[in-house]
């Protein structure tokens, strides 16, 4: 009898456009090498609060080189892209949704997940607010009602916030943070480092 | 008539492990496409100072994972890694170095560039000293004495100084950084689009 093999930890924040590359691959990747991921919306500004570093877009230099990347980058992974109105969002509110609904159905909230990405980096939309995640979330087919009042529970505040310390407990300091027995790996370009390690088992 | 392609404009920091793989590899993928490679050593100290952004080895739990991220990541491009005995160091006198010899001989500039990044990164030394750096220069038959004196002349100096503000003023923040035609490419592993854009033309 053999072990099977864990799911890839997948941490990520809503507002990282990296986390977007990551998103619209991670689960075909992991599917190669016969392995699922588990998803992990969090919330880095708990991390840059906690270790004093502001958020890369924030920075001098390195921000408008992150806004350059991000557009070439989409073009080179033959993404869609529309650049946000609003950058960098609060993500508490389609983070929480997400452990909201993984409660009930674990798939529906992968599809949510993905539509709530789409919804911010490939059209552009402010995903911050609770009516724009509903609306996200009734176009899959969940209850926003039940969604609305979902999101103000006690246990899914509580479960994004043990996500952030979990990642935070990790060594997560960006998105996306992606774990494969143990091993983390930070950043879309380490998706290639990522499937060398499923494809051979480390190196 | 054909304009002549351009070179490829390669700015680095001996202090940085990433420019350290990109220096292994830059100039024979840039071959690959008929192009060259200007190489500029520059003081990535100096863009942190101006921009009050902290290394990225001295920044909380990104500092640890850079450490691990090296290590793995040159036992993913197969290329030799020691930890230095000191890190990050300071790299005014192997930079000066480099002006000094590319103003007598670019190639033979181009060897001292790689054979202190090998000694720093390949063998673990410390290279901030100019008796170490005169070392590794007599190493490749440069006159250790005429490099002492050199390093002190004026001229010498002002290339570094201009170097690292001509990286500034292009938005340099990082090591490696690699423009192609006017493209900026921020890290090593930034090298895949690099040569997808040589390939290309662009995308």
């Amino acid at each position: 009898m053999t072990t099977p093999a864990q799911p890839l930890d997948f941490y990520f924040d809503f507002a990282s456009p990296y986390g977007y590359f990551a998103a619209m691959t991670i689960d075909e990747l992991a599917a190669r090498h016969g392995r699922t991921v588990a998803w992990h919306p969090m919330l880095l500004g708990a991390v840059f609060k906690t270790t004093g570093v502001s958020a890369t877009v924030l920075r001098p230099l390195q921000g408008d080189y992150l806004r350059y990347d991000v557009v070439r980058s989409a073009r080179y992974y033959g993404l869609p892209l529309t650049w946000p109105t609003v950058m960098p969002i609060n993500a508490v509110a389609p983070s929480r949704a997400y452990y909201w609904t993984v409660s009930r159905d674990a798939g529906l909230a992968r599809a949510l997940a993905k539509a709530l990405y789409r919804a911010h980096w490939q059209e552009g939309r402010d995903i911050s607010g609770i009516d724009a995640v509903a609306d996200v979330a009734a176009g899959i087919g969940i209850d926003a009602d039940a969604l609305r009042s979902g999101v103000q529970e006690p246990a899914v505040k509580e479960a994004l916030r043990a996500a952030t310390d979990a990642a935070m407990a990790r060594g997560v300091f960006g998105s996306p943070f992606i774990f494969v027995d143990g091993e983390g790996f930070w950043g879309a370009d380490r998706l290639v480092q990522v499937e060398g390690w499923l494809a051979r088992g480390g190196w």
